[in-house]
């Protein structure tokens, strides 16, 4: 397997050029994170992927978490790894600074998140799950709460999940059997079963705080009876150190298709007398905790569709320069690398511009959560928290699906050697299989794109962002090396604004019909919203050659969005037409004739 | 897992309505190949697919092929189904009946094929070799070859391989090493490393005939220096019976993402002083023998995705209907099975109809198969001929990637379930996932397609059968209830009419910019060909309606074809726009660039 580099150069030039580093660092809170001390983490964080984690991917992936006696052990080198990882801070990097956090923007943690997952995303998992949870209890927690837990899971000592799904219970949460019995001394006792936990156990760290979905007693049915519990695995005395092991025990781990390293676990709430739980926040509004914290989740996996994307493509590059194999297709005397070949080439474009659109598009979200969050106009502040809204399910649906292709497309430049495990290829396409389903799949996200973040505001954020697309084209228009570009982009926000006429006409009309249509909507927004920033990337890619600047980076750059506009964006107009009209033929027959 | 039932209504159409079994009757020698003995050999075929051959499917994959001591173990079970698959004849359907063959048409073999690769895509591959390599010594090999190992293999009694692949000779034979030292006795020893041997080595049969590419040592570099041996396991005597064993080991298996109980074989070809080895055909046309049998390969790999589609099907279809989650979207009291679910239904349309497209098109090209090798006239023979030698690339290309598509569908039907082995989806995409690579990947496949296939005719062929997708076009335009899909494929044969036009202008000139819309001219021309043949499904399944018959059936056939217009259709303007313009941006920058 190729080594990972972390593609620092393109990282700062969206961070720069595209997201605006410089207003984020201008939010109130975060004047620390000026330029050259975001480089300096990025450097740092960039080793650490390389030398330490990106090793441990193979040898993760073959090994696996074992299961035994309730326990899980993980793979030889990932609890050093993820002491080396805790005690540089990097489980802390965007968390509250009075509960030891370093308090850094979104955007920064963003850049350094897609590291994590390039290098080794079955590791990354840990801190993924345990940064939601940590944001749970800072959100919706007790101060006691905080004092107890927040320290010591943001110093990575302790880490955290997040304990929704059971059986019956998927995408559906209203389905949530766990029950609550709520105890004289102001506890609960938790019975339940829970699956698909991510790192529900593990032997990297002294404690597992667990956040686990369950009803009380005297809940409403449905979702309006769901309540958030903490649940540690050793419970935590009052000086704050360790006490007895709790009733919560991992019974088996999942044998999957990817992310071997990271253990799935069946927990067991309560087999034997009751897990010692405490309600967070209040009671019956559990799912609206978690729909706060939804948003952080879905946009961290889809980091995971741009961080296996970049993996994917220098591990493709490198093989494609180094495979001698074939004449070129023009003639030649001597066998060629194939790169040389124009379908390799294609394959490695489609990679490459894409996961630039992918990387511009995400963090360009990121600086929009952190001036959501901070920025001293409350209009303004309510204008990205829309942008980010409507972006979410994008960054998640269309950061994952485009990640499974292209992990797809790289085990086919490698041949039959992709299809051989021990080259790589293959361990990155089946741990991008999870990426479309898990935090809601790709038709959920869908689904929440077309009813809350656009039929619901009659299109008005969808529509603002589109001002800001035609003005993009219109400026590349203005220029004559990206006059195609520009045309093919303006095509592509045609269509866009064709679906989305359609879609606000008749989703309340014909809520199946146009829900037929969802999912293509979403790929459709993506890839516009990814040309958009590629027409962005090439403008300002322009100025710096039109400035005389002779670093080739940027006439790459200026080559790789013109690309994403004619093999990527040509399929815009196609999927406008199936939401306009895809809807009656997919539900004509009945369901038995199927 | 859930179990593989033949789709024997489907094929029974397909066969009589679209590919013509009765014209395929009346060539000469097929006389017998009646619809009644066709139905027979039918169901015959798809009790041993769902009660042997299916339920090995999962068993075969966790236990896989094992290696030691340079041989080969099947998992438990494929010995015993080898030895009924053999005994029953299903290894001579369509072989000759003067070696104890059969004798059927291509076309029935091709649907009877297709159940193998549904059932067991892992085993069927030991048929698949040993059918190429009897075409092999049937066509080239001499007669005292063809009485000695073809009446064997033919029964089944023993196995056949293709040798062609080297490390540094994949894709490029020309890199052949193997080399041939002539013996005194007109034997030679052939010295040499072999690698993705399918079946390369195994304990189902007590001979397995290798066949090897090799070059002699007078022989010219390149291609023109490859000759074709013959190498058995064991050594044959005059007698028949087995002598002493062969110079040919398999030295080791490969770890692959997939197919794990096909054993892919390194063969070490005289490491204890020579194989020996018997010349097949002349010397130094080892590369054209293997073309000849290459439509043959190739046709058999594209039946592969077809047959992988349909078992993802009937498994994410049975989960939709099972799986209980969320209430339906325009509102319902209870709880819903998620086939109700737009989305999900949008996917089991996509790969119901698309997978019937495949059907479609994979036994109309076997119609043609047959009809160019039987038919009496000889320029019908020339005209069928010249309709495979197009639509091969298109039946191996276009087949295995949407195959790829419809598996990892398959996968996202089953949410989080889907990402666990034992639902046995996730096998599905894994098995497929070597189709679009091995006998030539989708890339070579599309060379071959745009060069020999279209340029060099100028598009004669393909303008014949553009001829006969407007007459369809037409027929459907007549029918009101078709005029929509009439009007959707008519757009789509716009677009395919576009791109040739743009592929013979720009070819000669422009080898490397059209040769990047090979791919998409591949998929284009592959959808569109579906697209015909559904069109013309739907005209038959009207055709039933009017004459009042109440089968469902048509009815579902009418929906499936209106869907693949809506969805499948939509995407051949832009397939075609990036054919005609995505040249230049993918080859704009210097390789070192990338």
């Amino acid at each position: 397997m190729s080594d990972y580099v972390a593609p620092l150069k393109d990282m700062r030039f969206v961070l720069n050029e595209l997201a605006g580093l410089n207003e984020v660092s201008a939010l109130p809170g975060y004047e620390e994170a000026t330029a050259d001390v975001v480089d300096a983490i990025m450097e740092e964080a960039a080793k650490l992927a390389s030398d330490v984690l990106a090793p441990l991917n193979a040898t993760g992936d073959r090994e696996g978490a074992r299961w035994s006696d309730n326990a899980v052990t993980m793979p030889a080198g990932f609890k050093g790894a993820y002491r080396q990882f805790a005690d540089n801070g990097w489980g802390g990097l965007d968390c509250p600074v009075e509960f030891g956090g370093q308090g850094l923007p979104k955007l920064v943690a963003a850049v350094v998140s897609e590291m994590w997952r390039s290098a080794n995303h079955a590791f990354s998992l840990c801190p993924l799950l345990t940064r939601g949870a940590i944001e749970a209890i800072e959100l919706t927690g007790s101060q006691e709460q905080k004092e107890t837990y927040l320290p010591k899971m943001i110093s990575g000592q302790w880490t955290g999940t997040m304990n929704l799904t059971e059986p019956q219970a998927g995408s559906d949460l209203a389905a949530v059997r766990t029950r609550a019995e709520p105890q004289a001394d102001g506890s609960y006792r938790i019975f339940g079963q829970k699956i698909f936990i991510t790192y529900g156990d593990h032997d990297m760290a002294e404690n597992i705080i667990h956040l686990v979905l369950g009803r009380l007693p005297d809940a409403p049915e449905g979702v309006k009876g769901i309540s958030l519990f903490v649940v540690p695995k050793f419970l935590v005395n009052a000086d704050g150190s360790l006490g007895g092991r709790n009733d919560a025990y991992c019974v088996s781990i999942e044998h999957k298709l990817g992310i071997h390293a990271s253990p799935t676990a069946v927990m067991a709430y309560g087999d034997h007398g009751g897990a010692v739980g405490y309600l967070v926040g209040r009671a019956n509004e559990g799912l609206k905790y978690m729909f706060i914290m939804m948003n952080a989740a879905r946009y961290s996996v889809g980091l995971e569709g741009l961080g296996l994307s970049e993996r994917a493509y220098q591990m493709a590059l490198a093989y494609a320069k180094e495979r001698i194999q074939g004449r070129a297709i023009e003639g030649s005397s001597a066998s060629v690398a194939i790169v040389r070949h124009p379908d390799v080439r294609r394959m490695l474009m489609l990679m490459r511009s894409q996961t630039e659109a992918m990387r511009a598009l995400s963090y360009t979200v990121a600086a929009a959560i952190d001036k959501a969050l901070r920025h001293p106009d409350p209009a303004e502040r309510a204008r990205q928290q829309a942008f980010v809204d409507l972006m979410i399910p994008i960054v998640k649906g269309w950061l994952t699906e485009t990640g499974n292709e292209i992990t797809w497309l790289g085990v086919q430049v490698h041949g039959g050697m992709g299809y051989i495990e021990e080259t790589g290829a293959a361990q990155l396409l089946r741990d991008a299989r999870i990426t479309t389903i898990y935090e809601g799949t790709t038709g959920i996200q869908a689904n929440d794109l077309i009813g809350r973040k656009v039929a619901r505001d009659g299109g008005a954020t969808l529509r603002a962002v589109i001002v800001l697309m035609r003005e993009a084209q219109q400026a590349a228009a203005k220029d004559a090396a990206l006059s195609e570009l520009a045309t093919a982009f303006s095509s592509s926000v045609d269509a866009l604004e064709r679906a989305t006429a359609h879609l606000l006409a008749c989703f309340a009309s014909d809520i199946r019909g146009t829900s037929v249509g969802a999912v293509p909507f979403l790929k459709l927004l993506g890839i516009v919203s990814g040309g958009w920033l590629m027409t962005r990337a090439a403008l300002a890619a322009q100025a710096h050659l039109a400035a005389g600047e002779a670093d080739s980076f940027y006439a790459a750059k200026v080559a790789s969005a013109a690309f994403y506009a004619a093999h990527v964006l040509a399929a815009a107009p196609g999927l406008a037409q199936i939401v306009v009209g895809g809807g009656a033929s997919a539900l004509a027959i009945e369901d038995d004739l199927l």
